[in-house]
């Protein structure tokens, strides 16, 4: 019985932070919900043009996910709903296999969420969360850079009123070289506006609210909403001037209901089609995700659970899924906006759900003559914010390898597509990391003299003994590299011929696997066919306990040492006695 | 001028054990060649044909990759030619695309072995022999016991005078099922005999030898030659008995010559499809390949090159495809009798070459009635002593990681093929290392009091301070367990309220990467939110070069400190106080 509740609590956090809720937590979450409503319309109505549906499917996904997350959820920031990369990496995937617009273009988005939900549920249950390690951080940052180029070049064509095609940004660009002398006046002008207009908000605005002395955080809150002023201004516009009739795109009726939850199972081949694509999201988004809200959890000495992060993520796209939305995840920008204005738990995000409810409800005939001009600005002017060339500079000062991954990582997006891109990036860092990880550190050591200390020969003056190498490997050993100590015992044996010990020092030595063991069991015999005893010294516990469950020990030719100065003076006495201060 | 003849001799080791070679050397090497020869007829002709290619391509393919092997090879012993698991490989990709006996199927078996041989020669060039630790050793035994298993179950088809068909030992088991009523009678009586004698040569006859006082490795020599017999005797006996006339499928007619030297440039399709197969070949058979050669060098104290033996064996490959012959590598049991037999230089292997060339110009015409039966029979038995069950049950009680990925690799291949098998063991390995690399050992430690040394809390009766929180990260900081150490923190400090320093002990930090100091940099921006000083202890030298290259410590909120003991004093001098023996 407390087993259960235990677990309970477990999985559903909303039990533990429910408990303390009261009127004062309720008003400061209406008050920040409201805020968030204002930021959420916008965004989610672009993010679905970004994904290649309708707009209201952006308000379909901002609700129940915010719900679900708000049960599962152990982040009291976290704001999830339609983001922009997730939302390109839902049209690269489903514009293979769908002409956006069309129902089955909806159906596969849909499918999509629930496909991602189910993967990062399972991956939740399983505590897998550890997969989101595939990711370096050159490689999404690489990938997010060029996401952010290969968005932002599409929404030229929403912003100019001309249609770009491509797959990724060299085709865009190539796209809009041939489309441009096509551009629409009208639809420019609006466009080219409100990009100007949300730059100036960006970096205009915030220095002058706070020179008239508004606090940082709520100078940063009016930022943040300037966007619904674009759309209500720009809808204005559009509707008194009537752009429609000069031919600028507007986004028309929107279906006013909520939408009804229903659950559509993907037939087998889509299911193949998307689980790749599905993987990718759930992946990315949850690296995404669960970044945000640890940055956002430390600030207030919080603690979110990975694995429960998992779950929470899954049971959103599921609830998207189920109402007929897309791919969701937690989002930087909102849940900073939620922070700032002082979220205190995750009910916050259900009020936003029930504030996007009544906007769907009440305000979407008032969106009839918003233009896809405003949306495309927007979300042009949010995305350029995660271009980053800087931090390519940065890593090629810190690290080459990372430099590399990260270079080939943006390349290949931009020229190939963001799977192929993604896909490339992680292999290569996979690469990189088990060629670092194949080639540790090793050295062959001395004593230092009259010490029990023992030092690289390369580096210090020691003493050595020309029938005795000792060896100090610096790693666990494990299959990535233990080609590279056997290849390093076989050329230590080759270049010294009076040997007869050779001692591998294992201090840093925390594990071993059998790859180890039998590649230790193969340096034991080939060293015992050249005549040579094979000795460990400083072998830690978890390691000896390893080598028991074998029959290693029995076949070592040499001993096990507890200290590699006893193993030393115990071969050779006479390094012993040249030692004044062997005690330490 | 220098540089370039250095060039030369790492290229080209014949350069150096040429210029000491002598006529005893050269008498020694000339009968060692004999008994490879001996021993390598029937295995290029068996291999041929579990490739699904007709004997004489065996032949071919035993000829100018031994003498390449020869020029560009580091290792004395090492035999190269076909072996069994990767002529499995070979038939595997190509009867994809061709049906076996057609010209198209041995055009894309050469094509095969031209593509590997330059996968591995670019892997030699750019000094990528790492790529052969993605094969951990669970993986590669599991592979190979179910290969072995796959080439034993096909191999009863020509033993039993049955068609055997199936891409898995799943299926060929079904067909044996399907199949066994109609196993021909003579063919079954004349299979099962050499089957019988084999076993006997290697189970009674070394055993019996022994006992009437003739050497080890003579005896050996013998039983490795018992093959040959069973070739002579079985061809006699379908010749006398007019076995052909009773339906047991013999060679025929096998042309003459030797193989004309060419180059066909695979079609762009042909080679696309190649690829994958080919890269599995290249690295599967390089894993074999230099496992052995490093075993048999270093009985002898020589050193092999890894790099070298990839271009080495790139260069046999090429070689293959060059006179009409498929994929090769070095194989262990010839080379093992090769080394017994005492084979002094790679000059042998080049003699062996001519013997292979005297058989196709002298002895073809009389392999006309040998049985497939035979051939059959060869493969099964030396397959056989591949197949072990027992390591399963040994990796069982080291690891139970490296046990599930032996078994997985085991079941994918014996129910899913070969290819799909190799990917499934490798990429579960990696998962499997990337999550165990992902959770290092990390714990909060505490100061043994009276002494400046510090244990972990879990583990030792020591001595906290509830304002300073110290870990231990034994393991370098990089992209697989960054998040690890993030949420470490993140919960030590969130269970720790009155938390004012935070220390890492890097002692065991032997790097870090971008991702790490990403991390590090968020570590100290969110401690510093909660208003927490982050320290450093005990870093490394090359770690600290790394972190000067960025302006991690210019943000760092606490200080790095030389040594642990002189962190925690420094914060508290309470704990120096009590410290009698700080000096150490």
């Amino acid at each position: 019985m407390y087993a259960l509740k235990k677990a309970f609590a477990k999985y559903f956090p909303i039990l533990d932070w429910g408990s303390r809720y009261n009127s004062k937590t309720l008003v400061n979450d209406l008050v920040v919900a409201l805020i968030v409503t204002m930021m959420l319309i916008p965004q989610s109505l672009a993010y679905a043009t970004l994904a290649g549906l309708q707009p209201e499917v952006g308000l379909y996904a901002s609700m129940l996910p915010l719900i679900l997350y708000a049960v599962f959820g152990t982040s009291s920031a976290l704001a999830v709903g339609p983001v922009a990369v997730v939302s390109l990496m839902t049209a690269t995937a489903i514009s293979k296999m769908a002409i956006s617009g069309t129902s089955e273009y909806l159906t596969a988005a849909i499918a999509l969420a629930l496909i991602s939900g189910l993967i990062l549920l399972v991956l939740g249950f399983l505590k897998m969360g550890f997969v989101a390690n595939f990711l370096s951080h050159p490689v999404i940052s690489g990938f997010i850079t060029a996401s952010g180029l290969q968005i932002a070049a599409g929404q030229l064509g929403p912003v100019l009123g001309i249609p770009l095609h491509g797959d990724n940004f060299l085709e865009i660009i190539i796209s809009l070289w041939n489309e441009i002398k096509h551009a629409h006046f009208e639809t420019t002008v609006l466009g080219l506006s409100v990009v100007v207009f949300l730059f100036f908000l960006k970096s205009g605005l915030r220095p002058l609210l706070r020179r008239v002395g508004l606090r940082d955080s709520l100078a940063n809150m009016i930022v943040k909403v300037g966007p619904v002023l674009a759309i209500i201004v720009t809808t204005l516009v559009a509707w008194s001037m009537d752009l429609l009739g000069s031919g600028v795109r507007i986004v028309g009726e929107i279906p006013g209901g909520l939408p009804t939850l229903s659950l559509h199972i993907p037939k087998i081949n889509l299911l193949a089609q998307l689980l790749v694509p599905a993987i990718l999201i759930s992946i990315v988004g949850y690296a995404e995700s669960i970044s945000v809200a640890q940055t956002l959890a430390a600030k207030k000495r919080e603690r979110v659970d990975p694995d429960q992060e998992l779950i929470a993520l899954g049971a959103s796209n599921i609830g998207s899924a189920l109402s007929g939305g897309f791919p969701v995840t937690g989002g930087l920008s909102r849940s900073v906006v939620n922070f700032d204005a002082g979220a205190e738990t995750p009910a916050a995000g259900a009020f936003t759900a029930l504030g996007i409810a009544l906007a769907i409800i009440f305000l979407t005939p008032l969106l009839y003559f918003l233009p896809y001009a405003t949306l495309g600005a927007l979300i042009l002017v949010a995305i350029l914010s995660l271009v980053g060339f800087g931090e390519l500079l940065e890593t090629w000062s810190f690290s080459k390898a990372d430099f590399t991954a990260m270079l080939i990582t943006i390349i290949t997006t931009l020229t190939a597509g963001i799977e192929t891109g993604l896909i490339a990036g992680v292999t290569l860092s996979m690469l990189l990391h088990l060629y670092t990880t194949s080639r540790p550190h090793i050295a062959i050591i001395g004593q230092i003299p009259g010490t029990a200390h023992f030092r690289n020969v390369l580096r210090h003056k020691v003493a050595t003994d020309p029938e005795v190498i000792s060896v100090r490997f610096d790693e666990s050993i494990y299959f990535p590299n233990v080609r590279f100590l056997e290849d390093f015992v076989n050329d230590a044996v080759a270049a010294n011929p009076a040997v007869k010990h050779f001692i591998l020092e294992c201090r840093a030595v925390n594990r071993i696997d059998t790859s180890a063991l039998v590649s230790l069991e193969a340096i034991n015999r080939r060293l015992k066919e050249g005549g040579i005893a094979f000795h460990l010294s400083e072998v830690k516990g978890p390691v000896m306990d390893q080598l028991k469950k074998s029959n290693f020990l029995e076949h070592l030719t040499g001993k096990v040492h507890l200290t590699h100065y006893g193993a030393v003076s115990s071969l050779n006495p006479d390094m012993a006695a040249n030692t004044l201060n062997a005690a330490e």
